[in-house]
């Protein structure tokens, strides 16, 4: 089987709220320089054939409307 | 500025509930093979310097009770 990793991400220019959150939280913390916080999701699966796991992210884990994802195989 | 990805998962042991939601709804809907399948969040950001996202994931991005994370730098 091969480890799959998917980065799920809001879709330039959707809403982002938790990032902006985080964005705004970490200088109130003492973190300075930090810029351009994004949230997403983070889907790791063993599947038997990696080629079908864009299709997996249409149907399910992701929704394409408002998010982009992207596939990688981990070779640990 | 440096682009940091952090990669959060719930820690080896504890409950990952949407992991197992997904585990089983992926068979219902025609894709066999898949296991071990882990449900996290995913936070990129850009940084000034990339050794204290640590400290920001111990602090805010993750709840280092229940949560594992990895910080990956980003060269795109």
């Amino acid at each position: 089987m091969t480890r799959a990793r998917v980065l799920i991400r809001p879709k330039e220019g959707i809403l982002d709220p938790q990032g902006q959150a985080v964005e705004r939280a970490l200088p109130a913390l003492g973190f300075d320089g930090v810029a351009n916080v994004h949230v997403g999701r983070l889907v790791e699966l063993d599947v038997d054939d990696v080629a079908r796991v864009p299709e997996m992210c249409e149907r399910l884990l992701a929704n394409p409307l408002i998010e982009d994802y992207e596939v990688i195989e981990v070779h640990e």
